[in-house]
């Protein structure tokens, strides 16, 4: 089951160039999408779905700003409508191919799957991507045969940092015992902690002496339906004990991340991580780019064996712990925007009844 | 659902040997048959299931024109009576294996696998083997993850070669607005079309200079369950609107082609295409053969795309054009045939009701 | 289904180090399952799903003779209770995980998967193992797509040899004829049979003349679940024509097997040959291994075709034969256990409802 009135990453940018035969063939939400870019640099995102005999769309042309299925020759404008049945002079009105809403921001390309009407753009969630001039972004994603609300716990959840990424993003147990400050946000939840006097993340742990620590600001925001973007600065150790550190500011990064649900079953995750180009260094902003693709695929690992657990036994008793508070928050925010979904897709047909 | 009172392609001739231990072990509308050949050249086909316990006869080994289980040791005649039981005197009469009647013809191997009484090899669809003596002929098969269903309504339509094929087999919007003359067969259409003064196939253009112009004929008949064979011929543009070109015959060419439901989402594509001797070239046959093998390994893009599509979507409402004539003809004679089967199985059961 | 009240080989001992992430994960009797070695050598068997949120304890990392939970940190003893979660002090009862008898006997570690209280290690197959210091034994596993009853019915109708194993263990029609004396044991039968005058097995001829002839013992006993141990003696041709040959025994040999189900589809297969230190000679314990090897490998083969047969047609009449006699046995008695196994499940309930 999955939100439908919501922005779903699709991919970066770059993969939609303006090539004869680029198109991007997705599953969004278990719906095959077809994504390319028009002339103007727009983008259309459609039903990978030919509405003749449903060959794929992605295997077709583009014409100008028109897509082409090759397998009989129809053209659809960006909009969805036939205008040309090689052939044929009429073109039925039942020739259309569902069209979905499509917003490119930060160098991601968003699409609504839901009713187009409500597609709101302020409700795409904040992200710093590889094309702001302030950042040195780096970019890519993996593959996790996961569902996607093991993706939220996980990102809910950092105490799982110490755990999972002892080799790459841990290093220190304040990521088990800092108390974190959570703020409800309209779709999520913005989560803030300071990291006083602790170890480097382990990845960076060989550039300093063994002794060296530092304050660390964490300040992540998870927004459904999973996308998560993290503000992580590193200081050198000073002497307040509440509120930001009066040391000095050594790193100032984001890494912003965004998890589509393909399917029941599996995941595409999209992610960044880089510097502010104010404290930026030769190969700084690639490292940070490169234990994050670690860490990810120490996610990978954990959660698919999860998942294939949780399929064996979905009724299976859980027990709960402190570190459950973040996760479930957000999955229940997930349960409640699904039941309204429900709510009003039952609706009309209730007025019909009545 | 497959039609079983039909012949279908099992494989060419010379894929089985007189070698000890050659069978085909083929999956023909989805049940599992073992073939061999006989000492005298003949060909048996039978269930590829011991009747003991299962096992697979195509693991089993020749003895003379008798077939052993290689599991527990007994032996089949070619009638699939069993003859031997190791270390046992008396064969139970349930000890027998199916057996399939079998037609060697233009190369190709087919077996009926509906009512022995019925297999009429009149209704053996008319081919031209790499055997026949006035022609050079090249064979092979690919194996498409998609319903033979999709393959039919492909191999109905040529105008799909534009589109598909517009790097192989096309080259002319000919294929799209050129009227095709349909006659019915028993078990099929036959088709006939001249194309006048067009550019040679694309798989051929770099042979001539730019605006060289070529009279097409092709005359192709599909045959139930899923066979098609195509006179091609290529001729210099003559001045005729109507009927044969009178210009000159450049080439004269057969493609045959089986199509062989392996299951309900699997085919095996049996092909080949060759010109005859009079009008063959050095490679010229080679040419034409490597235009078919990459022209199907287009088609098979699509058309498992599209069976993806379909399965996820069975019934999708479908929009219908002027090219689907020819296809929904065929399918809706598939239909009768399936139904009269249906109709005579359920047949026995209403007499001893009645 | 799979008898829940049995040992169930889980690996060689050799496969267990005391290394820090040294678990193996392995699927016993369609039931995932991580096993560890404590500090004193002892095993530990367990679910392999953390009570918290399912994730794969598999995954973890040893600390003492616990196990940690590499998700969120939860630590477990070698009893399954939980006794540390991190960042919480109260540990709620219910965070344990399920662990499971174990032993290790003749170099295998067996899992008792039923009801702890009769896990009676009695029960365990006689073998001997790659250590036992008077013979020199090698050893490894494969996999096998396949239910573990088609094992069974494989391990107790040695005909088999004769036709799968003529290249390997077969050589000689004795596998076929000769009488096997078969007495009943309290989970499993043992067989016994004197081959007289036979020629040596296919995988040893080349090292005779044609026309050299051995006597051969052979007392096989199989043992529910699903395992087998073979005595296997060759001597030189006797006179004797019931009982022990009264000729010179040139080899004196033991393989020890056991076929554990992983689920319905799939079995792992443990095996291990080789010769008495007394009539062992350079290279003939590693040959006689490489005999099994080869052998099991024929044997998958035919198995996973016999299963995938099976499972299409689970109904299937089936021809008995007068090999069957063993196999059968060995099934009925096996349906026997498992009948007083759901039994014994339903009789609280029937309790309760009284």
């Amino acid at each position: 089951m999955f939100l439908k009135n919501c922005w779903y990453c699709a991919g970066w940018d770059y993969e939609l160039s303006q090539g004869n035969n680029k198109f991007l063939a997705r599953r969004l939400a278990d719906e095959p999408v077809v994504l390319y870019r028009k002339r103007d640099g727009g983008v259309v995102a459609m039903e990978d779905r030919c509405p003749h005999r449903q060959a794929a769309l992605s295997l077709g042309q583009k014409e100008g700003d028109s897509l082409r299925c090759m397998y009989h020759g129809m053209k659809f404008g960006p909009d969805g409508m036939c205008v040309e049945i090689p052939g044929q002079a009429k073109i039925p009105p039942t020739a259309r191919v569902r069209t979905f809403p499509v917003v490119e921001k930060d160098n991601w390309i968003w699409v609504w799957m839901g009713d187009p009407a409500k597609a709101d753009p302020n409700l795409i969630c904040f992200a710093v991507g590889p094309g702001d001039p302030e950042w040195n972004i780096r970019t890519s994603k993996i593959t996790v045969k996961a569902n996607h609300r093991l993706e939220i716990a996980n990102l809910m959840d950092l105490s799982h940092a110490h755990w999972i990424h002892r080799r790459t993003l841990g290093g220190t147990s304040a990521w088990v015992n800092e108390k974190v400050e959570r703020t409800m946000t309209p779709r999520g939840v913005r989560n803030v902690v300071w990291f006083r006097s602790v170890p480097a993340p382990a990845f960076a742990q060989h550039l300093f002496p063994p002794d060296a620590r530092f304050d660390l600001y964490i300040d992540f925001e998870v927004t459904l339906p999973c996308n998560f973007v993290i503000h992580f600065q590193v200081w050198t150790p000073g002497t307040a004990t509440t509120g930001p550190s009066n040391g000095r500011m050594l790193l100032d990064s984001y890494s912003s991340q965004a998890v589509t649900p393909v399917d029941e079953d599996t995941c595409e995750y999209y992610f960044s991580w880089g510097s502010s180009k104010a404290t930026d260094a030769p190969g700084l902003s690639d490292m940070l780019y490169e234990a994050v693709d670690d860490a990810f695929r120490e996610d990978r690992v954990v959660l698919e064996a999860q998942h294939r657990n949780l399929k064996e036994r979905p009724d299976g008793n859980l027990v709960n712990i402190v570190h459950d508070a973040g996760p479930e928050k957000m999955l229940r925010l997930l349960d409640r925007l699904l039941a309204e979904e429900a709510a009003e897709a039952a609706a009309p047909r209730a007025r019909l009844r009545a």
